[in-house]
C-alpha cells in the first residue's frame, strides 16, 4: 500500500512539510496549490527536495470550476488548466485533482460535462499529465461519488478518471458500497478523511473539523473494504483540513496521519485478505488485563510518599540500580515514584505499565503503529518491558502477565516479594485497583491520543463532553477497553483567564475502593488533606436525588463526592493536589460505568481556587 | 432600564463574577446555579456581598424539566423545586427560570402542563417567590415563545410569567412581533443574546456561540423594540454562553456586555419614544471624517523612521513639551512617532486619532459606551484630543475637524505648519490618506472589537474570513465607515505552531496611493526593503488572471501584488517589518473595495519564514 499525504494537512511552510512527511515514512505527498504558491522554492527546487527525501509527488490539487460552464468561460479554463499542466512538469508530477464546479457552473448537462471533461482529458495526455475528477459533496450539480464516475466513465479516455474521497461521501450520510463494482482502473486517486459527528453544515464542517482516520465517527473501515474490493491499488492519501492540525507540530501530526493508515490498513487487512493493495501485517491488538504499575515523577517526594502512606500504600523497595525509583504497594497497585530531587517542581504521570499476553508482540504493534521505542536502559539481567514513547512523550511499558496472570514480573528488581505486601503484614489493602487514570493534553492533540490508545492497545473511544471551570470549559474524552481505562481532559487556552489552567491543568491517578468510607477514615486518620467540597455542592446533591440527612452528613464529612447513574452509584474523593498531579479514591455501586464526572466542576473550582485566592472581597 | 447579566456568562469564580458585574455598573445579576454550587460561600454570604456591592439578585436559573411529565414524576420535581425556594430565601431573592421539558417530557398536553405550572404557582407563593417560565428552542413540546406565554396566559396567577429570551426566538427564526401585544405584567423576564449566523444546530450553536447584543447577526434593535413597545419594564438581562468569553478575562467582559446593553438601549430609545424602560440618552454616533493621525511606539526608531523617509514621509517635527514624539507628514497623512527608547523592542500602534464634527460630544458617547477616559496629560495651551482607551488599551483621540474640516489643530505643537510640508517643499506627496489600520487581537476579543468600534464610532462589521498561514488559520474582520477602515486579525493559537504568531502578530497601516509604482521607485531609490513575494506567486497570478507578461514583470520588479474584483483591482506592496509593525501602500482602480486579503497568505508565509529559516534542507 502506497500511503500519501496532502500538505494542506500540516502546518509549517512547503519545505517543513516535506521533510515531516518523509521523516514520518509516507511514500508521497499531494501539492496543495497555495502551499507551492507561498513558497520561495522553485518547482524545480521543490521537484529535487521531494526526489531527495523519497517522495513522489502524486497529486496537484485542487483545480476548481473546470467544468459546467459555457463554452467561452471553459475556453478560459482550458488557459488555466494548460498552465497548470506546464507547472507539473516542471514539479515532475502529472495528476491533478479536479473537483467539481461549485461557484461558476451554469450548464447542468451531462452530455456537456462529458464533452468539457474529455477535452480537457485531451490536453492532459499531450503533457502526459492525468486528470482525476471528483464529486466535492456541495458541488452545484456534481455532488455524489456516483454521478462523478458515471462522468468519467462515459468520456471514457485514458488520461480521465475519479478521485474518491471519504469525507465527500461518507458526510452525505451515502452509501460507499457502490465503490466495490467500480472499475479499478478509472478509480486515479483515494483520498481519506475522517470526521466527528457534528450538527453543522457539510462545508464548515469539512473546512475546519476533519480528521485522520479513526480519530472521528465515519465508518472507515467499511469505506476502506469498498474501495480494496474494487481492486484499486493506488495511492492512499489523507487529505484533512482541520483547524487544530494547522496550528500543531508538523512532524508531530505527520507521525499521527501514518498512524491513521496504519491503522485503517490493518483493519481492512482483515476483511479482504485477497486485495491488491499489500497491506502492512501487523500484530494483533492485546486487550490490557490491566494496569501493572503507574509511573510518576516528582520534585515532591514529601508529598507524594505521605498521600500514598495516607492512603494505605507501603514502601515495597528501591530499584536496585536506579535507587531514585521507588515502589508503594497496596493490593494490586504499584505505583513507582521516582524522586527528581527537591526540585518543588511539578508531580507528572510519566509512565505507565499495562499487562497482556505478549508484551513482545504488544511493543511490536505499538512500534508498527509509529510508536518510536525508548531506548533500552535496563540491566542485562532486569526485565525487558518493551517500553514506547506515548505521542505526549510519557512511557508506556507492555508487560507479561507472569505466573499468576498478575503482571509484577519486575518486583524482584525492587528487592521485595508482592506477597509479602499484599497478604497482610503491612496495611490492611482497601484499595483494590487503578480505576483510571486522568491524563490532560492540549486540546488539539485530542484527536491524536484518542487515535494512538485506540489503537496501539484496542481501547475504544467515546465523544468528548464539555465540563465548566472557572477558567473556561473543559473537554473530556474517555478511551477505555474492558480492564483499562483512561480519560483525556483538554483545559481551557487562551491567555487570560483560561492560562490558570493551560499550563498546569492536573493529572490524576483514580483508584478503585470497595469501601470508600474505610479509605477516608484511615487517611484522614493518618493527616490526609483532601480536597475541601464546598456545603452548597451536599445542599444541592439533597435536593437532586432526595438523599437522606444522614448520608449527607456522613459523606459531607469525608469531603466525599457523589454521582448516580441509572444502575448506580460513584461515591470518591479527590486528595488536594501536589503540584498538578493528585490522587482520588472511588467506590462503585451497582453497574455505575462513568467517571464521576458530574462532580467535576466542584473539583474544579476549588483547584482554581487553590491558585487564585477568591476569597479577597468576600467579608468572612 | 435595569440591567442585569447572568453569572455564567463570565469566567472565574462566583465572587469575581459579582464584583466584576458589579465595577462594570450593572444594577443586578442572575445567579446561575452551577457557581453558587461550587462556591465555597453560603447562600447568606453570596446574598450580603451583592447588597454590599450594590447587585439585586434578579434570577434564579436554570429549573430544568417540571412540566409535561406524569404526576410522581411531578411531585418528585415540586420536591426539587421546593428545596429552591429555600436555598432563593436564603439568598434574598424571589424569582426563578423554568425552562421548558427537554429531557423527561413525556405528556404532551397543555391542559397537564397549565395545571403543574398553575400547582407550581401556588408552591411558589407560599414562599413569596416567582417562576418565569422559558421556552427553549429545543424544548421537547414547548419551544416557541408564543406556546410558553399561551401557558403562562392560562394559568393566570400572580406568581407565574413568561421569560423571554432572544437566542430561543430568532434562532429558530421566528417573528418576535408578537411580543409587543404581550399583557406586560405577564413578562417576568427578559434576557438577551445575539449570535454570528452559523450552519450549525440550535442546541450547539447555543451553548457555545452567543455573543453580546451587537457582536452577532441577530436582528436585536427590532426585537428589543417589541419588548418596548409592549410597555415590560423589568430588567434587561444578558444570557450568554460563549467558549471564548468563559477564558476570557472577567472584567473585560463584563464592560463589554454592559457596552452591548447601552448599545441596544441608545438604538431602542429613538424607535420607542415613548417606553416604560428609560433608555439611557447618548449623544449621536458621528461618522468620522477620516483619520487625523495615528501613533506608533516603537524601540526601533531608526527602522521606523527611515522606513517613512523611503515611503516619502518628511519630518514635521518633536512635540513641544513630549520631545519623545515626533511628527511625519506625507499629504494628508501624519504619523506620530513616540521614541521609547532604544530597547530594541517591538513597534505598535497605540493611538488612533479619527476626526469628527463634535469632538467632545464624541468622547461623551464614547464615555457613556463605556470607553475609559486617558487621564489629561495635555497642558494648558495644548489640544484636547479627548482620548479614551479601546478594550487593547491602546488610545483612541477625537479631532475636531479644524477650520479646513482636515483636523490637524494640535499640529502647531510640534514647531511646524503643514501647509509648509504638503505644498510641496519637501518629498512630492504621491500617498493621500489612510486607507486601513489593521490590528491585530487575540481571539477571543473579536467579537468585544468588534462592538466597541461600531458603537463608539458608527461603523458596520461584516462576518469573519480565514486565511491560511503557516502558523495555522487567521481570523479576519473588516470594521468600516464611510470614510474610515479597520481590519481586525485574530492570529492562531496554541503552543506549538500556532505559537510563532499568537504573541507577535504583526499590526500594520495601508497607505493610499493613486501611484503605487511611483511610491515603490522612489522608496527603492531610497534603499526601502520590500517584503519579498515568491516567483511562484507571480506564475499563478498570471494563470489566474490571463495577465500580460509586461504587467508581471513590471509588478515582480517591486515585489508589488495584485488582487482583482468584479469592479476594480487592488495593487500593492508591503514593508520588511520592524519588529511587529510593517507599513503596506496600496492603489485601488476602480470600485475595488476590499483589502486585498488573497494576497495575505503570501505575506504571512513570508513573515512566518522571517521568524523561522526554512531553507535548512533546500539545497540552492
Amino acid at each position: 500500500m502506497r500511503t500519501s499525504i496532502a500538505t494542506v494537512c500540516l502546518s509549517g511552510t512547503l519545505a517543513e512539510k516535506l521533510r515531516a512527511a518523509a521523516d514520518a515514512g509516507f511514500d508521497g505527498v499531494e501539492i496543495f496549490e497555495q502551499d507551492l504558491v507561498v513558497s520561495p522554492h522553485s518547482p524545480e527546487q521543490i521537484r529535487d527536495r521531494a526526489a531527495e527525501l523519497g517522495l513522489t509527488l502524486d497529486l496537484y490539487q485542487p483545480f476548481r470550476d473546470l467544468l459546467s460552464v459555457e463554452e467561452d468561460v471553459f475556453q478560459d479554463n482550458l488557459r488555466r488548466l494548460e498552465s497548470k499542466f506546464q507547472l507539473m512538469q516542471r514539479l515532475g508530477m502529472d495528476q491533478i485533482l479536479v473537483c467539481s464546479n461549485v461557484a461558476t457552473a451554469t450548464v447542468d448537462d451531462d452530455e456537456v460535462r462529458v464533452d468539457q471533461l474529455r477535452r480537457a482529458g485531451e490536453l492532459a495526455e499531450r503533457y502526459g499529465c492525468y486528470i482525476s475528477y471528483e464529486a466535492l459533496a456541495w458541488g452545484k450539480y456534481v455532488n455524489t461519488y456516483q454521478h462523478a464516475y458515471d462522468i468519467v466513465a462515459k468520456v471514457d479516455h485514458p488520461h480521465v478518471g475519479t478521485c474518491l474521497d471519504s469525507f465527500h461521501i461518507l458526510s452525505r450520510g451515502d452509501d460507499p458500497s457502490g465503490i466495490a463494482d467500480m472499475d479499478p482502473a478509472k478509480i486515479f486517486f483515494l483520498q481519506l478523511a475522517d470526521a466527528p459527528s457534528m450538527e453543522m453544515g457539510i462545508l464548515p464542517w469539512s473546512r475546519h473539523h476533519r480528521v485522520f482516520p479513526g480519530e472521528g465517527d465515519f465508518d472507515l473501515k467499511y469505506f476502506m473494504e469498498q474501495v480494496a474490493k474494487s481492486g484499486y491499488d493506488g495511492p492512499v492519501s489523507l487529505e484533512i483540513f482541520n483547524d487544530k492540525f494547522r496550528e500543531a507540530d508538523v512532524a508531530r501530526t505527520a507521525i499521527d496521519g501514518l498512524r491513521s493508515l496504519i491503522w485503517l490498513a490493518d483493519k481492512t487487512a482483515g476483511r479482504v485478505p485477497d486485495s491488491q493493495m499489500e497491506f502492512p501485517q501487523l500484530a494483533d491488538a492485546q486487550a490490557p488485563r490491566g494496569f501493572d504499575f503507574v509511573e510518576l515523577r516528582t520534585g515532591r517526594l514529601g508529598e507524594v510518599t505521605r498521600a500514598l502512606h495516607q492512603l494505605g500504600f507501603s514502601l515495597g523497595g528501591y530499584h536496585q540500580s536506579k535507587p531514585e525509583f521507588q515502589a508503594w504497594v497496596q493490593g494490586d497497585v504499584r505505583i513507582i515514584v521516582e524522586d527528581e530531587g527537591p526540585t518543588g517542581g511539578a508531580t507528572a504521570v510519566t509512565g505507565l505499565g499495562v499487562i497482556v499476553d505478549d508484551a513482545t508482540a504488544a511493543a511490536e504493534r505499538a512500534i508498527s503503529l509509529k510508536a518510536t521505542p525508548v531506548p533500552r536502559v535496563t540491566g542485562e539481567d532486569e526485565e525487558d518491558l518493551h517500553p514506547v514513547y506515548t505521542p505526549s512523550g510519557s512511557e508506556l511499558y507492555f508487560c507479561g502477565p507472569g505466573p499468576d496472570g498478575k503482571g509484577r514480573t519486575w518486583v524482584p528488581e525492587f528487592g521485595f516479594d508482592p506477597e509479602d505486601i499484599t497478604s497482610g503484614n503491612a496495611d490492611k489493602a482497601l484499595i483494590n485497583s487503578v480505576h483510571h487514570i486522568a491524563l490532560a493534553q492540549p486540546r488539539h492533540t485530542a484527536a491524536e491520543t484518542r487515535l494512538f490508545y485506540s489503537s496501539v492497545l484496542g481501547l475504544d473511544s467515546a465523544a468528548p463532553e464539555f465540563l465548566s471551570s472557572p477558567a473556561g470549559l473543559v473537554h473530556k474524552q474517555a478511551i477505555e477497553g474492558e480492564k483499562v481505562h483512561f480519560t483525556v481532559s483538554a483545559a481551557p487556552e487562551g491567555s487570560e483567564q483560561g492560562g490558570f489552567f493551560a499550563e498546569n491543568y492536573p493529572e490524576h491517578i483514580t483508584f478503585q475502593t470497595d469501601d470508600v468510607f474505610a479509605v477516608a477514615q484511615r487517611a484522614v486518620q493518618r493527616g490526609l488533606k483532601m480536597l475541601a467540597i464546598p456545603e452548597n455542592y451536599y445542599d444541592d446533591l439533597a435536593a437532586r436525588f432526595g438523599l437522606e440527612p444522614a448520608f449527607i452528613a456522613r459523606i459531607k464529612e469525608f469531603n466525599i463526592c457523589y454521582d448516580r447513574s441509572d444502575n448506580g452509584e460513584y461515591l470518591h474523593f479527590y486528595t488536594a493536589p501536589f503540584g498538578n498531579t493528585f490522587f482520588e479514591v472511588a467506590e462503585q455501586r451497582g453497574d455505575y460505568s462513568g467517571f464521576g464526572w458530574a462532580d467535576e466542576p466542584i473539583r474544579l473550582a476549588a483547584q482554581y481556587r487553590a491558585l487564585r485566592d477568591d476569597v479577597r472581597g468576600i467579608p468572612r
